[in-house]
């Protein structure tokens, strides 16, 4: 326990030490880090892919499903893929020293507020290795030390990984502790950390919700959470009904582990006859499993009876909860009751509903006529995200370099004092 | 136990009801609303008055002091105040459906974020009752649902002040339950209400330490807090001497009991001699009680010794911690080590001395040449302020209206899908 917690405090120490040194660095030596962390990465991937066939190797002890080995495993396409992501953040614009907005009051004192870093993020996430490499990148560009925590199962990929970022944070001229990996997978580690307010600013979970609960309970400093996307695809009366066909099947079905895939399928009853056959002939030739209300099951006969569970289940699978209902309030209604304010899409012709479900569905992102799969990072033109946050603190939806940041307030004067 | 969790369960489902209407509320109706409370709180002031008695009446049953009476009493002129408050929060600009930024992507997505209310705010405050109308105009204002919770010495004002509210909401036609007080000085409420992380976005708690502490600790939601100003004014060895004195003067005495009140003094080793003698004769003139450094005693030999306590002390009293510092750096050194990062200032006509000041104290404010009584909604031009935050995430520093605010991800597409 002792250990422990000394352990913990030592990584945060060395966090705050390495952000206080980050926070008056240049862009330019962020840049060049970045890039040497690129070419270092690639030089040294045969030592990277030597470790990652360790985790491979002791995958399927952790129980480890192939999808899940799938993510686990390196290639040196991947490598490549890693070190160009990191090139990306580099060419994003450094939000650091941004100028949010100036005023000058009436006695004379200049008044900004100017963007500066967090400080110290601790980032906890689970198995695919690449996470390492992007949250790094990111916290860093934005000025912030970072403490990794990455998953058991990709401890040895995680390490090399580190090693890497570590000798090329030498090589640039910034600290060494700007990126610190918890080289242990003991689980009384992270609680220790949590406790840290004084020293760790902010905790960033991503992961499954059994972490992100326990995280939210036991931290002492703020956390940005990304929980479920249990997402909607609600498909108006007054749908182009080949583009909803289009936008369910990629909601659905392009990539199913994800959280901004869609779970769950509202049907306008004005339309379910023409719409429901449609839908049922391409569903069953993708594979979708269907759980639908009864109504639902007169066009889909071969779906289950959805129960109450169903309709709050972020599947992550090829399976899909369904209702018909009778209204533009219906569909908004039951997303607020089950969705998880992550991402729901219409699709609609009618400018009036569209702009009512914008203006009142209450989730990070809302689309219209559009897939829920958009809700990105890269898609929304940030760059890099170190996650979706489903918080409305602070930062909500794709979190990308703006989101590693606060702001102070600088005052700048001639003498003034408060009458 | 169990009727109070019923009774704070019904708060906050009363809440959420109220922020859904209230998010597509237009300004228009807001505005008419704080015209119409402003109308009815000055009509009914002899009713607000009276309850106001009773709260006075009361007060040295609760050990209040001379001057915690005084911030309770509400008077006739106090009442016009208070209503002018409103007035000015009715022209403030609505930061709802303010469109934060917006891009056109390369497959034609219009993804924009707009922004949005945080929903239901639990605020959580102590003594005075001009706080319940400030807080209640900023809440809704931003389209926000809010739960008050005042300090037990206020309570009979606060109840005639929250019937004023509601019937004026009544009246304006908007959610009776958009401003609701908790009606008892139960402790175990607050305890109730901090569990219910699925109905109230954020608890703001404003009053001190363990109050904070106790909320920070048992909320399951985010918590923006108001933690302590330990404030410094540095005296750089290229101060204007004169105005140096005028800053510290306004700093430590113009309102002792603020949190953007100076705590501490620190002052450059090459002008101690010329300074620290000046500076004894405006703190003795002052009454301010010094507690210093071996070295400020030379100058001020009537100083107590300081103790490293002190350096970490709020003291909100004529009482002053004072240290002789030999650089910029030991400046900056101590206001990390000992401040809270609240308010800091320096005084110094050297530019490059007061950029670094600037750049590397990470405070929510920091003050080149002027008081640090600055730090302040009205003073930085926000308007009104629901507090002062010392967190680095979501705001910092002074909140108005767009600190009560989150943003949500609007794409309008013509049938995109991800490839």
């Amino acid at each position: 326990m002792s250990s422990w917690s000394d352990y913990a405090l030592q990584l945060a120490v060395q966090a705050r030490a390495a952000s206080r040194k980050l926070s008056t660095v240049t862009t330019a030596q962020k840049i060049q880090w970045l890039h040497q962390a690129a070419d270092a990465l690639v030089a040294r991937s045969r030592e990277v892919l030597a470790e990652n066939e360790r985790d491979l190797a002791n995958a399927p002890g952790y129980g480890l499903t192939a999808a899940e080995i799938d993510r686990l495993k390196l290639t040196p396409s991947g490598i490549t893929k890693i070190a160009d992501g990191l090139r990306e953040v580099a060419a994003l614009t450094d939000p650091i020293g941004q100028v949010i907005d100036s005023t000058v009051r009436p006695n004379g004192l200049k008044v900004s507020r100017v963007r500066v870093p967090l400080g110290v993020v601790f980032f906890i996430y689970e198995s695919r290795p690449n996470v390492t490499m992007d949250a790094a990148a990111l916290c860093v560009m934005s000025g912030n030390a970072v403490i990794l925590r990455g998953g058991k199962e990709a401890l040895h990929s995680n390490l090399a990984l580190h090693r890497v970022l570590r000798d090329s944070l030498v090589q640039a001229g910034l600290p060494e502790h700007s990126v610190q990996l918890v080289e242990s997978t003991e689980r009384e580690i992270v609680g220790e950390l949590l406790k840290l307010d004084g020293k760790i600013d902010v905790t960033i979970p991503r992961g499954g919700k059994s972490l992100i609960e326990r995280v939210t309970r036991e931290a002492r400093m703020p956390v940005i959470k990304h929980f479920d996307g249990i997402c909607h695809v609600y498909v108006d009366q007054a749908a182009d009904q080949d583009m909803a066909l289009r936008i369910l099947q990629n909601s659905k079905c392009q990539r199913t582990g994800v959280c901004n895939a869609a779970e769950s399928l509202l049907v306008h009853s004005a339309i379910a006859d023409s719409f429901l056959p449609k839908a049922e002939r391409m569903l069953k030739g993708q594979g979708v499993e269907v759980r639908g209300c009864e109504r639902t099951r007169r066009w889909i006969p071969w779906a289950l009876v959805a129960t109450e569970d169903d309709y709050r289940t972020e599947y992550l699978d090829l399976k899909l909860s369904a209702c018909v209902v009778d209204s533009l309030d219906e569909a908004i209604e039951r997303i607020d009751r089950y969705g998880s304010h992550h991402t729901d899409s219409i699709v609609t012709s009618d400018q009036t509903a569209a702009e009512r479900f914008v203006a009142e569905v209450d989730s990070s992102a809302v689309m219209v006529n559009a897939s829920t799969r958009f809700n990105d990072g890269f898609e929304f033109g940030l760059g890099a995200e170190i996650g979706i946050s489903t918080d409305k603190i602070h930062a909500r939806g794709p979190c990308g370099l703006e989101s590693l940041t606060s702001y102070k307030w600088i005052a700048r004067g001639g003498g003034q004092i408060r009458g």
